[in-house]
């Protein structure tokens, strides 16, 4: 079939067959259909969708273009945690750990900062030495020999996902449901995983902008695992203000060291604890949410959960000091209180704001090649709901120069509204979906 | 701006301005937009479409990306006809040195054949010797000597048209009105028009399926071409049939020859003098339409038309011989008769099945590469609506080889439908649009 007919009948409305998909992004990974032919096929999906078929079909064919993790019956159950990604949110390196220290193997591949939103690949490599570059010979070695390792998209795992990828970002087709399903699935189904928890962000931080968009992703994600043999559950966390109180990769990284002890904020561990029993009953590890709660904790109580973090830095070639004391990270040059214009009650701290601040800052990236610095960020104190004093301090700005305090200066005095009230922040976990449905949760 | 932004927004809806679009189709140009970005934009304006400050906009850009003819006060008024494209319609060869006899000046390019449908080029190419690759400066010398010249697509005109018409054509991004009426009509704007007249075909044979779909194109381009000092005006004519009885390259540009002479069949010239007319009307070389059809008459009757094309073999290398000998066109090894399988009315002759016959006899291209066999095609002597005996001559296959013979003969069975009746073909001049609006001829 000729690309210029399956791209017409696409465009028409037509279901390309499950063949027609594996057959065109075989070709596409191996630079025989033209980047423009795909460009002007994924803009017709943006319009029309894809069938249950066409998905199932154009994931298995991404999967399929590389290789994949396969372990045998020695190693315990995998399973992993997706974010679609958020501001502060550094669950990913408590959890990585903590669920091994319960008995699980997590292979997790992970991402880089993307628009206003941080990257747990980021995060790590705010720790000297971390190399987060594995083969994927590397990955199943150290999963099968620790039980944990936290790694980046392998050369060998799905190409046609990152060659898919480099082109929806340079012809804006990213935002189309089911491609983005496919995209993470293709990744994760790789990963030789029994189950999968989705962290779908929820709020003015995430990037899909509609609770319907959210829970579409989150019912296709987990109808594409449900026929795979990756059982896959989701949770809407709330990102309508940053998770916990650090906002930038070695601060963020910091407290997730901090969890791991013991001493994490509160909404961090609630979110941390509800992903990780989400994925302690996927890997059988407990039969129910309390049984998996103590687990967790107990992980934590014990230092279990420390010494699994400790395993993979030694493992992966990050200095283990930087577990014990912070000042091993990278510190910004700046650090400047800031503090409450007026008395009142903060209504919100708005998580896209600080995000963007990170990039201007220094800590994110505009283009692919910048540099991140990795020192730079915010540590916020408050949350909405709370009353502070005028005056109080309510943040700490880390900084590399004066241009960009100011920067960070004014984002923190648009992000953090203080006024009569009402705060009315989203519940921290509003929604749990499985393939039985949604349930609302508050 | 950047162009994923541009794409971004036209995905969504979003207008460009005209300095976007003028920008944009200049470093397209310039090779400094991938085509990739490009075939995304492209794809979302087959769903959203353009608004006409949109479609001016692309459309000046088109012109701008190359350069034009100009014309100085001693050259008569030019106008020009465009088809959108039939089987057997060999209108261009006629009118071109028909209306130059009647006092004014043709540069007027043409296309090759494109899918089931003939091209003006291929027909020329016919002509022993003839040549249609013409400079821009070599087509300005011969319209500002003989009056008219006959000649393909040049560099200098239109590049980004060009660039833009094979990725379109790469990409399923055809079939869109602005983009088509934008691509037509920037290459007519280049050649200094007066005037322009369509030939909007008609019929299954069309390429636009509805009339709808005709008639939105009609005035897409009527409303460019006014707004441009180039009064454009259309017919609607019928294509549910072959134009003529000539269909396939050679034998096509030998009709017309007899068409110049007097001896044209009924349905080629009447098309041709409707279209001659509006020539004459917008070109001012005629008040009325009665005076134009006058002019028209006698500049063949008095053998000025024929003249005026043997001044075109002359000025273009093409042997003048095949004005009086149909010998010297080059002939297919196989002539053979088909016969009426039934007596009956000939309910219709299907153009397509037909072209699409020519192409697979060699006469045609299936990819741009293709080499084109002159000689191969059909004479048809029945049109819908005539009577048959069985066994009656109906049409002459031309093949070279009895393969091709036999997929003649199959195609002829095919689109020759002979019954009981009715015939029902269109008017063969259903509607004229103007500025001023569609007007039902029938």
């Amino acid at each position: 079939m000729l690309t210029t007919t399956l791209i017409e009948r696409k465009r028409g409305g037509d279901a390309l067959t499950p063949d027609e998909w594996s057959d065109l992004i075989a070709r596409y990974t191996a630079d025989q259909v033209p980047d423009y032919q795909m460009a002007a096929l994924l803009m017709a999906v943006m319009y029309n969708g894809l069938t249950p078929a066409e998905l199932g079909a154009l994931t298995d064919a991404m999967v399929g273009s590389g290789e994949s993790l396969v372990f045998g019956d020695g190693v315990p159950p995998r399973v992993d945690k997706h974010s679609t990604g958020g501001v502060g949110d550094k669950v990913s390196l408590v959890l990585a750990p903590l669920v091994q220290a319960c008995g699980l193997a997590i292979p997790m591949m992970s991402g880089r900062g993307l628009g206003h939103t941080g990257g747990t690949l980021d995060k790590l490599e705010a720790i000297p030495g971390f190399r987060t570059t594995l083969t994927l010979e590397e990955v199943q070695r150290q999963v099968e020999g620790i039980g944990v390792a936290l790694f980046g998209q392998t050369p060998e795992i799905a190409p046609a996902d990152r060659k898919l990828y480099a082109l929806r970002d340079a012809t804006s087709t990213v935002e189309s449901i089911p491609l983005i399903a496919a995209s993470i699935m293709s990744k994760k189904l790789a990963e030789g995983l029994n189950g999968l928890v989705l962290d779908v962000k929820h709020g003015s931080g995430a990037f899909l902008r509609t609770l319907d968009q959210r829970l579409e992703l989150a019912q296709t994600m987990i109808g594409l695992g449900a026929e795979r043999g990756c059982p896959t559950v989701a949770l809407l966390t709330a990102m309508d203000r940053p998770l916990g109180r650090a906002c930038g990769n070695a601060l963020e990284t910091e407290e997730a060291f901090l969890a791991l002890t013991g001493e994490g904020p509160d909404d961090l561990m609630a979110v941390t604890y509800a992903l990780g029993t989400e994925m302690l009953l996927l890997g059988r590890a407990a039969d129910d949410p309390a049984e998996a709660l103590l687990l967790l904790e107990d992980a934590i109580t014990s230092g279990r959960a420390a010494e699994a973090c400790r395993a993979i830095l030694v493992a992966q070639g990050g200095n283990p000091r930087v577990l014990d004391d912070p000042a091993a990270l990278p510190h910004a040059r700046i650090m400047e209180v800031f503090e409450a214009p007026a008395a009142g009650l903060v209504e919100e701290v708005e998580p896209r704001t600080i995000g963007q601040a990170i990039v201007a800052m220094g800590g994110g990236r505009r283009t692919i090649n910048d540099q991140v610095d990795p020192a730079v960020g915010f540590v916020i104190t408050v949350k909405p709901g709370d009353r502070v004093e005028r005056g109080q301090s309510i943040a700490t700005i880390h900084a590399r120069d004066t241009t960009t305090e100011e920067i960070a200066r004014d984002a923190l005095a648009r992000a953090i509204r203080i006024g009569e009230g009402p705060a009315d922040p989203l519940p921290l976990i509003s929604h749990r979906v499985t393939s039985a449905g949604v349930e609302a949760l508050a």
